[in-house]
């Protein structure tokens, strides 16, 4: 029988916890592959505790439970753990431990620490397993006891794979392998343990529908010198695609076989694999040397192939003429009938559904009317969703997976009226954006070294964003991607700040987010390529490979110096001579007010 | 008697090298401290290969002798070792080994490697003991082998000591000597072993004359929680300045004790030290546990008091004051009569020693004419000393120690017609240097995320300077120092990348450098200091301490943004105001003009 409320699965959980002398459980948010979002079936932190943002993490003990997320949602969690035997742990307030600080001050000495070792990565399964030797008390890390008391549990994802056409993804999956297997030699690895679902189906040319908006396939992969075994559920997979492993040396086994091939690993062996990434039970169970370094894939997935380049612009172009549409009937539309935030994102998505080779939306489509738009990761639902007044801005954060590529664009669109404030401050997002786009540097400049020439101008304001500038973008994969970023914190990850490589593609998205007011964000792709080469060194620009009006409605010309208006009106052009052959005449003509020389 | 030239020196040296059995023997440039400059005593590698450039490495074996030295010394090099047996390792020339690859390369097995002890680093020391290990052969490095053929050597540099007082200072000994406990408590570490010249000087507020232009005290100190040690020559000490380490609780030892004592420090004690910058003679004769950490008084003594902040804005003015009288009398005197690079840097330094409080430059004037400033480490000798015309660029590069201060300057001048080029890139120097001096900022940045600001613009015409923005400068101590600096490459030294500190001062200065031509350069010193603190966090900003007229005469105003014109006139509006005081009617007369809004 389904457990109603938070109190009684909580109580359950706690029962559980008695029955195997388990005195502190840890509930993260993680599938068994660290993916950034996880499958209704991963949700258990969620079940347990009624919160329901993307991040978090409870622990339980008998005496409490605890919540911990990050400033992004404390407003949410607040409202959603109100009235729940549920503590709200502020991340990062003064005064607030950490989870592993939580842990260290209450787990008793000689207490029984217990998580699914499958959800929680191999780095911090061993920082939990340092705090409990230390107490002299044990981990119990085999069994999911969320799953226990869980009844209604969502299925696990088993989604039909595909395999991604080479004319799609440039490169062979033998060529994919052949090329890990160099750097496998070079760190001197007898095998290579991958459990990144991108990087998985990266490396193979397979796509599958696993996750939501993400079009990857539940599984692992072991590479050695001569071998590769793909862990998938077989069930997913049709003849072709079995036929396309065999002949590309890709040998099957059923997901779940994973633990005991790492366990059977001979002590002798030297695995590469990275604890940040690989789950916690596979990294215990094996005796092998590890060789601790990033997966060579995530390197080579973003560094993009020409093929793939010529694919990204022709989907970029697509996606923009989608967009483009879009403006179009909003601007026309709008103060005319009644458009909410959800009909908005539904018209957007119609247009992209229209252009050949889509596949789905790449995210959850972030349509934010006025203050809602403040809330950088807020995406409207029919509780919250507001009808749009023919005043202020939409702030529109969206992208498609097109078989040739995925998109992430953001604009921010003038419905009527904007106050002087909005209209200076877009204007400085625009600058922003179009002064990091405009960049010439020399290689080996990381994202850390340009950050500031897009958050600069806010800088000087007074203002920022409390995020990055920018990220990488996977190629109909997640939209979010490593290791290129433009941030300007270090990275503490090890090959966190990469150099920026030709082919590399990296958003470009200042904002200005004013809680209770509004957001804007204007968010470009950027593709790194190589300038001119001189006895200086070799000199590194970006194209823009976005193409959507920037809304004119919003810019105040006399803000902008006579080179970044030139860069507004270079791009405008750009747009126009790109979107212009694949409009009707009425958007044509009002592409070409939109797109004129300011 | 006095060997007479290069292939002497070497010969004898490889016979000192057959009678000790050693295969090759390394001779760098450094004395016992990792100081940057050293005095005439430690300059062997000069003595040896006759190459006086200030940075390079000799490596002597029975049949080769080699010298390596970087890019800004190999014409240079060339022709100071024409002639002689030596070969010219160009570092960082494709194809060209490294010293130590060098070594491991040449070195036979079993070999026998020398050096003196003393004036190589603990960490290249374990270098080249883990190379010597690995071919089964062993090291000498008691001995120095160039002072056992070196006849006629100069003598140890024993200059007397003055106690700098806290006036200057702004803390005293025993204060720092407390933070620098505390950092120890912080590290469990028992005892720190100090070895920075620099550092010492600062922590017990002393200074003195051992190196040219630095005004430091061969010394040692080892601090431990109770007691501090200073290791100094006890006859450079007067009555005045025993006394006052008396009273702060410092005990004198003989300078060559350290070894010994350090040898008998116990070896369950915790030992704080620098491995880069203790020398190999020290650290091999340690038996207690390292604690590798940067020395915690390279940090402190690179955010500046509120007393030292006073001092070192009084001594700008002075400063400001003598390069404006400077630059008065070069304008009015060019073609007049006879100026040289030398005789105009001989006039600057007078107008300098009339200041009050004025001790020394602060570093060999970089006085460089035409073409001559395009090497950007030139000082001119009797021999190469340009006459000045009234045409073209004269790049001065200067600066003079205060007992308030020290500065670093420079400005390039036109002395008459300049062409549209040599005004174009002045004028992209000029906008450089300003916008890294207007940044605004997060506290938490660092040098290299705001060294695009000052590269950006001639990043953007292809060009490059090929050295750091600019170098954190010290308080009566050496002009160069860190951790602060602007650069875009990522250190690799642990805390090498610090974040901007209020009180931190960092010069400002972009330049161009066409070989064969002329070079640019306009350096600013800029404090750190906070702006406003918001939701946001805390923002710094720069203050620009150097008060000296960036030469209008070369600016091409048309080139500026609105916002530029407004930097460079707010900034020339401040020198007028700083000044103008200190000057004669005529001068006066003149900087008005030299300071006027474009």
């Amino acid at each position: 029988m389904e457990l109603a409320n938070v109190s009684d699965r909580i109580g359950a959980l706690r029962r559980e916890m008695r029955g195997r002398g388990i005195d502190m459980y840890i509930v993260p948010t993680s599938d068994f592959h660290e993916s950034e979002y996880v499958g209704d079936y991963f949700k258990a932190r969620s079940y347990l505790t009624g919160f329901s943002g993307s991040a978090g993490t409870a622990v339980i003990t008998q005496a409490e439970a605890g919540l911990w997320t990050d400033g992004r949602y404390f407003i949410q969690a607040q409202g959603e753990l109100s009235g729940s035997p549920v503590t709200l742990y502020r991340m990062g307030e003064e005064g607030v431990p950490t989870v592993k600080e939580y842990v260290e001050e209450n787990l008793c000495e000689g207490g029984c620490l217990g998580f699914d070792g499958r959800v929680v990565n191999a780095s911090d399964g061993e920082a939990y397993e340092k705090i409990v030797k230390d107490k002299q008390g044990k981990l119990a890390v085999l069994e999911d006891l969320v799953g226990a008391i869980w009844e209604e549990r969502p299925a696990f994802p088993k989604n039909p794979v595909f395999v991604l056409e080479e004319k799609y993804a440039g490169e062979s999956a033998q060529s994919k392998l052949r090329r890990v297997r160099e750097k496998m030699n070079e760190e001197q690895a007898d095998i290579h343990i991958l459990t990144s679902l991108y990087d998985i189906a990266w490396l193979f040319n397979v796509r599958g529908g696993d996750i939501a908006h993400v079009p990857v396939v539940m599984s692992f992969a072991v590479i050695t010198m001569e071998a590769c075994v793909w862990f998938v559920h077989s069930e997913v997979l049709n003849d072709e695609v079995c036929r396309y492993c065999e002949e590309n040396g890709i040998t099957i086994s059923e997901y779940e076989a994973v633990y005991g091939y790492a366990e059977s690993i001979p002590a002798k062996k030297r695995v590469l694999l990275n604890k940040r990434i690989v789950n916690y039970r596979i990294c215990s169970g094996l005796r092998a040397e590890l060789v601790q370094a990033p997966n060579p894939t995530e390197w080579m997935k973003a560094v993009k192939n020409e093929t793939e380049i010529a694919n990204i612009r022709r989907a970029h172009i697509k996606d923009g003429v989608a967009f483009t549409k879009f403006m179009y009937w909003l601007k026309n539309h709008i103060g005319k009938e009644t458009i909410t935030e959800i009909s908005a994102a539904d018209y957007l998505q119609e247009r992209r559904q229209e252009q050949e080779l889509f596949m789905d939306v790449s995210f959850d489509t972030i349509s934010a009317y006025g203050a809602n738009a403040a809330m950088m990761h807020y995406a409207p639902t029919p509780e919250t969703d507001a009808v749009l007044q023919p005043e202020g801005f939409l702030l529109v954060d969206s992208g498609g997976h097109y078989l040739d590529g995925s998109t992430d664009i953001t604009r921010t669109l003038a419905l009527g009226a904007l106050s002087h404030e909005q209209k200076h401050y877009f204007t400085t997002v625009c600058r922003s954006n179009l002064h990091l786009a405009a960049a010439k540097f020399l290689y080996g400049c990381r994202g850390t070294n340009l950050d500031i020439l897009a958050r600069g101008p806010l800088w000087e304001l007074g203002l920022d964003y409390k995020c990055g500038t920018g990220h990488g973008i996977g190629y109909v994969l997640n939209v979010h991607e490593g290791p290129n970023a433009f941030r300007w914190k270090q990275s503490t990850e090890p090959g966190g700040d990469c150099a920026l490589e030709e082919g590399m593609v990296t958003t470009d998205e200042p904002g200005v987010y004013l809680e209770g007011q509004y957001g804007i964000r204007t968010e470009n792709e950027l593709l790194c390529r190589k300038a001119q080469k001189n006895d200086y060194g070799q000199f590194m620009e970006f194209e823009i490979i976005t193409y959507a009006p920037i809304d004119l409605d919003a810019i105040l010309p006399e803000e902008m110096t006579e080179r970044e208006r030139g860069l507004l009106n270079g791009y405008h052009k750009m747009v126009y001579g790109k979107v212009s052959p694949y409009l009707n005449d009425g958007e044509r003509e009002w592409l070409r007010k939109y797109t004129r020389e300011i």
